[in-house]
């Protein structure tokens, strides 16, 4: 697994700038130029309407600070110039697991707060851009993967042997409270209390019959149908679909951004825990061994 | 199609007081004088507790001002004297089409206001009566039809060609934030989310399936249906489903009558502009070329 | 129908410290000795995780104040020893009646605020408990039996004849607004519309097919069906399942924790009418004559 060192989190986060810039003006030139080295973005050359972000950070596609903060930045720069984003994978038979444990591991409260802000922001910028989203889940969607999914305007998973759902309990640990409730906005409250309470993951039959995605389709196909369904929201005109998303979603995003400090702070209280760290120390041993 | 002009909608709302009077002293003679042009009132012969009040204004049952009115106004005389009404339609083949956009296209902030303020009134009568209120729905039913329906306590649909749904979205605007939260209320905030934003008209067979319709019958037996449907909710005593109702739907009530005036004043900013305005005339163009 | 006076039941809430402490100490020394006459309480041989509490109280599990104290108190027990409680039943067809018709009937505000307090207790209680609580429902569960039943993690429904709902409304009142928000956080808003406003009681398919339970078995396999799926559920580590709870159900207790005062003088305003007690007293009078 490639990590970035989480000393070096704290450059990463003085260095936004610098690196929201150089994305902005490579944008400028061409639009592959968005991608970094642990995103590519794609637009259809016959359609730069639609922009395809597929995250390709090896093994296992998790989030640390740095990936998070490009799928920020991009999402913000293919706002001013798509009009919808596909987000998929390259990593094979994984769409996203989710953060990356070894930010959350033997960190201090300053560093967690740091990258758990950057998880806020990508999470906030991603549920309320007005590009419409499709995640193309081509493998494996546990935790902050699933989060990614629900997030998104549709969701396309591939038929057979992968899983999704929020399994934090399984870790010691719970989804955050605005997860918690972007669950319950995807299939209600009392399904939502059962699988967060077991760390469900969900197989692709279950995963559909509750609502947790839309549609399923053959490994092979998913990008084309997410290319397919695409097209089919973007024949509605931006204006009256865009306001509809801004009214639809803007209340629990607000709610997230008047208590961002207070989640942080009791995200940090559980997460710092010394009996969730030896949980998360075990995880990320058995890990190495594989 | 028959119009009242904008220049009468202001002499109309300072006519609510005559028109309320008039309604109110015909009904005390007899039921059926509580129909006007626009909409009929009776009540079955053989049990007085039901009144069928049905939408008759050519050709596809449009709402102006007027239409409003006189929903509201004749709900309110209803809920003295009868436990139940159902809601259907004469005009063939439509239940009802929505807000009539001749009220909304070349309009002024002010005439605006007034008659959304008579769609909220409206709304909040229907919504809110004692009243059971069972929609007969014999007929397409998109956009303000919808909100009929969704605001009845019971739904019977026609079996057959006719859609149902929220449509605003196509036409570059929005349904107001009051009737985004009936829908959710209603068929889920998942599957709301969807239809929202791409405009979705069901066919009847998806209404049934996702909730939007309790039930489907074949189109000459949606009013006997509705009866017997009816029926069955009168078997309740009024005191214990009264209070139940009221309960139920107080908060989502209250929420627009405490935003009343920020609801006419944001929905005024998006369908007074300029790009709105122009889909509305060309949409009102082709339905004169027909 | 064993019914404590309801002049002693002043005397139960003034003696309350007393039995607290009384079964606090009988508990120290075996579990079976949080039995009262009203419900026993046993633990697992093999697994002492698990309390099976079961109500007893002929001829229909209607509690009493002393009922409803008895469950709060042994919970709050079980609670320091035990990870897991199963709610049953060996009174025959019935797994709980619901409220002490006679508790509510030619009562005065004040008794029936101490008793409605009671009732709030033993719901905050239940529905708040950091144990798994499974429902193992073997026999009819109207109005408060059902209120149990939605309190819990898990429903288990004996497969056959036995009925499931809140059936207020048929009693010409209605189910408190907590109760009402407990059944919309279960089975959904708009099932909830049509289940309170008719006093719906549900059969063991429609229940399954709504959500109101989780899954039917044979009635002779209920209790061993709820230990199976309380040991999958205990699979799971006590701190990120209590916290997912904990997270899932604090807004809505807090909720009623704040408004305990207004929701007894709002529900003492409606329960006491003479047209509610006269419906209150047929049904007594109904009782005795079987």
């Amino acid at each position: 697994m490639v990590i970035i060192g989480l000393r070096n989190l704290s450059f990463l986060r003085r260095s936004l700038p610098c690196r929201l810039s150089a994305i902005a003006i490579s944008g400028q030139a061409s639009r592959r130029s968005l991608s970094t080295d642990l995103i590519t973005v794609e637009t259809e050359p016959d359609n730069k309407d639609i922009a395809i972000l597929t995250m390709c950070r090896k093994p296992v596609n998790s989030m640390n600070g740095q990936m998070l903060t490009d799928m920020t930045l991009t999402l913000k720069e293919l706002e001013k110039t798509s009009r919808g984003v596909i987000l998929t994978s390259t990593v094979r038979n994984v769409f996203a697991a989710g953060l990356d444990i070894n930010e959350l591991y033997k960190t201090t409260p300053e560093r967690f707060g740091e990258f758990w802000s950057l998880f806020q922001d990508m999470w906030m910028t991603l549920y309320g851009t007005p590009l419409v989203t499709i995640a193309a889940i081509n493998g494996h969607s546990p935790a902050g993967g699933c989060v990614l999914a629900m997030s998104c305007d549709y969701r396309i998973m591939a038929r057979g042997k992968y899983t999704i759902g929020l399994n934090e309990a399984l870790l010691g640990f719970m989804a955050p409270s605005w997860v918690m409730n972007l669950m319950k906005l995807t299939i209600g409250n009392r399904e939502s209390e059962k699988a967060l309470s077991l760390g469900k993951l969900y197989g692709c039959d279950q995963a559909l019959e509750v609502g947790l995605v839309d549609e399923l389709c053959d490994p092979d196909e998913v990008l084309a149908r997410a290319k397919a369904e695409m097209n089919k929201w973007l024949k509605i005109a931006d204006e009256g679909r865009r306001l509809t998303k801004s009214m639809l979603r803007k209340d629990t995003i607000d709610k997230l951004a008047s208590t961002r400090r207070q989640n942080i702070d009791f995200m940090a209280s559980i997460i710092l825990q010394p009996s969730v760290q030896e949980v998360m120390g075990n995880y990320l041993q058995s890990l190495k061994k594989k």
